[in-house]
């Protein structure tokens, strides 16, 4: 009788991390693509642009003027989703928008508060994240980890999340390269699944030698990346590891996991960081050169929620990097329709994804061609 | 002091279906948009297209013939994410790609079986729902009962998919208006959340006159449309209510749902068929009057996952609609970057969105025009 096999038969994957499913339908890429292209970025952008709200010393649309910054810079997001102070939303209140008498059950509320930061992660309008040195890159780490121990200091914050959308597919209004720090003082859904599942595992594996989920998962796929075929690690050095997760639902998604069991940024020494640096230049010069072109993705920590949190020594320090692309830096995927009502689907299983990574060189195709 | 204002402050709001929170931002509606911006969809086609393949009578990549149908049209997805027959996932298949000895927890695989179909609604190639008449998209709720009704009795088939992707920006490859159903050996996440939800929610109510939370939410949403500030309902008739959930996602999310506990698709009588009919038909006729476009977005029906499934009970039949566009035809909302790594978040308020909806036409634009 016929044998299943992975790159032949649909089947769905496990994440433990978010206790949720993908499907995966490997035979699928052979498919036509007869749907909507997008447009390929322009990748020809002046050092500095005078139009730019992110360019050092230009005025943005509220009359802010930018310091003429040398290496990053942060300031507040003149459009911030949150703020830090305004009032509780009273029963009162509620009763004004989800009717008088209405069940507590569902209609359920919660006043958010919090602060909306912008990270440049260098005064050149024409770089990206691959394109900037080790040390570079290093410095947006040394900045995030600042921020995230002002944030874990700041009275009414609960929670800290750093991201990156990159290109315009994602959402990004501005090419310059920068992140953002969206500080709340409430733990959001994704970041609590996750410390619900880490403080599961802790608990069912209290009496074992490693109780961390993420601990035990780095080193089954560092054990795993040495025979091909169960091979998901894209990139390694001493103290992270950029992988396919076993469950990644974008085609070519990737984590960059601490091998130590690290909280946050802010516990990383300066080893960590060049070595944090050094696996987010290498994976993201591989993501360029997958297509030869910026590839788009969006990107953020997850970690403790404030240094002090109840539940930060289950957390464990890990980037998620979530790129729409499939087939070409024109051809992307589509999380729609039954992905959207029914479960994320993906084609290319994550060990094909992580040969294709692998494959490719870690010198950025703008480099080589120089 | 100052009072909690649900169009001025930050909040999160709790869909108890999904058992999940939404931020809610609706001072952020006011920032400018400098982003990516979509191409308008092309608005004139020919009613027959020689080159269509889902058009009647028209030759398939593959070489299957369609018929010459005259209304509505079901065949076997050519590109099938799911096949019926397929093996089931060995452990030792496992080890080649999860390795030796990987813990059972962190590596957990299902094979996944299934059909996927095509459903064309129309004959026609330039039309869409919205232009289609009562009678028009009766048949196509009459092609769907079918069609539930088929693979419920299916043998291998847990759970029933049928949903539809429309416009570009919503990764339909091909504007004849159709939809798909996806049926697997599996209830998918998404409908297993909402079961999980709906029991817990018949459970706690067990003595109470209503014990179904979507029973309940309808009738306390009908009670909230006599006053505007609470009125998210859109359009309504005796067996059917489209409105804005409370805890919407995106810009214009709208769900419609049966006013009566009606299981599945499969229970409508021929009135409640053209009610539903009916409120499709005046929703999607709103969504394109909006910003004057064929208003892309995936739709889907959840139900009872089959019609013998032991949780049918507890289900109750509802359509979700998840479209993407913000502000104008070509500006849509980026579910992106703090999105996926922590919390979905939206702008306008459920309430601002549904008294945009009530404002408009229900006479489509086209028809108007005429
Ligand atoms: O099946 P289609 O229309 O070719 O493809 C579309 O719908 C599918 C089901 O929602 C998605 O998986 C694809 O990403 C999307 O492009
Ligand atoms: O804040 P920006 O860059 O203007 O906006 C972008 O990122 C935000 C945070 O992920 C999203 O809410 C927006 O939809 C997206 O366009």
């Amino acid at each position: 009788s016929e044998e299943f096999s992975f790159v032949d038969h649909s089947h769905r994957r496990f994440n433990p991390l978010t206790n949720s499913w993908v499907l995966c339908s490997p035979h699928r890429a052979k498919r036509p693509w007869l749907g909507q292209v997008e447009d390929a970025a322009v990748e020809q952008r002046p050092s500095y642009d005078p139009k730019c709200y992110l360019c050092p010393g230009n005025t943005r649309a509220t009359g802010a003027k930018n310091d003429s910054y040398a290496s990053t810079y942060v300031f507040e997001n003149d459009y911030a989703a949150v703020h830090a102070a305004q009032p509780d939303c009273s029963t009162t209140a509620l009763a004004q928008v989800a009717g008088k008498g209405a069940s507590a059950e569902l209609f359920q509320v919660e006043s958010m508060r919090g602060q909306c930061k912008v990270v440049c992660f260098s005064p050149r309008h024409d770089l990206t994240l691959p394109e900037l040195s080790f040390e570079e890159i290093g410095k947006v780490i040394n900045a995030w980890q600042k921020l995230y121990r002002d944030m874990s200091e700041t009275p009414g914050i609960g929670y800290v999340q750093l991201f990156e959308n990159k290109g315009a597919m994602m959402g990004c209004s501005n090419p310059h390269p920068h992140g953002q720090l969206w500080a709340l003082s409430d733990v959001p859904s994704e970041p609590a699944k996750e410390i619900s599942s880490l403080k599961s595992f802790h608990a069912e594996h209290a009496s074992d030698a490693c109780s961390c989920l993420l601990c035990s998962y780095a080193a089954a796929e560092q054990k795993n990346s040495e025979t091909e075929a169960t091979n998901r690690v894209v990139f390694q050095n001493d103290s992270f590891m950029a992988l396919v997760p076993f469950w990644a639902v974008w085609p070519f998604e990737t984590m960059i996991v601490s091998k130590q069991h690290v909280k946050s940024v802010a516990d990383l020494d300066s080893k960590q960081v060049l070595d944090l640096a050094e696996a987010m230049q290498n994976l993201t010069a591989r993501y360029d050169n997958l297509f030869q072109c910026s590839f788009p993705y969006s990107m953020g920590l997850h970690q403790a929620p404030t240094e002090t949190h109840e539940d930060a020594e289950f957390c464990h320090l890990h980037l998620h990097f979530y790129p729409p692309l499939l087939r070409s830096a024109t051809v992307r995927k589509f999380l729609v329709g039954f992905e959207m009502m029914a479960e994320p689907q993906r084609d290319l299983t994550a060990e094909q994804a992580a040969a294709r990574l692998r494959a490719l060189s870690s010198v950025h195709y703008k480099v080589a061609a120089k």
